[in-house]
């Protein structure tokens, strides 16, 4: 890896990847073991998330396209704000009459550096706007 | 910052932060004070751009969605064009009956070096498809 | 230039310019002469991609919007393989009835450094998801 910037833009795809496969290995891997994640299901400890996301979604794919994040570093260095933009995918088994959902999210995290890299310490995930698609 | 490309993506981004917050002085401040703006509202100097910026918005809230620049630089690296994709969120207040808006929409931006960082010193901003939301 | 980061981003971006305004010589700048691509037409080489590349569109216009690639380099760091998401608009000509169709899309392209660049010498596009426009 080059340089953090690099670091962080990789963080947030492997995120991407990894809740879109509903792996929760990988999800696990981007936090800090006492992470705390704040989002549509309230704030909770990412322990308490992986188990949720260790369920099976509702829906038949997703996708998590997202924005480049604005980065804050702290002055030291090992730590930063990112701030990124998210349009989620939700997609339905069309089959069975469910209809597709598409979420604006804002992703505020706090990430810190760590002897295996850069991990997420907080998320707050902020959902701006919902369609349900027709 | 650590280089030309970081700040010019963290330009783009602190852009869309200040528009969907309608922040009137973060926008000004990512424009050279003689900045032209040639967008749906036609050509203006930014200060009257600015100034259309400071009405209310029709919408509840916006999303303004950017991709990755292509960035070329100037030989002598005091300028730049960049070329950004981005689609717009524009979201209604469902309750009065309003639809929501989506536009794709092309920046093509001038920007140059100056004491304070970079500045966006041109935008045209061209809508290349809209979609009113069902 | 400054790495092989932002030449990686720019390589895609210019793709997507070059396939919305359906460039062919463009198009062809991209890939190494053998390359070979994997998408909605099936599995073909480059040639054969252009050539079909060449021919009208059904619709009036695209915005292929891609996400941050998830970049991956060999050990020796010349060849890496780029994971993108990707959301591709077609615009129909609504006078005409059509309909708008929008695409989310996985590109999954290794690529090689050479004399003059990076190069795409593999593409696979994987769709995700489509969805007709009302």
């Amino acid at each position: 890896m080059s340089n953090d910037y690099e670091e962080l833009r990789n963080l947030l795809q492997r995120y991407a990847r990894a809740a879109d496969a509903r792996n929760v290995a990988a999800l696990r891997s981007l936090f800090s073991p006492d992470a705390i994640i704040d989002g549509a299901r309230g704030r909770m400890a990412v322990a308490q998330w992986l188990d949720a996301m260790a369920t099976p979604s509702p829906f038949q794919a997703s996708m998590h396209f997202l924005g480049e994040p604005l980065i804050e570093f702290d002055a030291a260095g090992d730590a930063a704000d990112l701030d990124t933009y998210a349009v989620v995918y939700q997609i339905a088994d069309r089959s069975g009459g469910q209809q597709d959902l598409t979420l604006g999210i804002r992703y505020l995290d706090r990430v810190a550096r760590s002897a295996s890299g850069w991990r997420i310490t907080e998320r707050v995930a902020k959902t701006i706007w919902t369609r349900q698609e027709p």
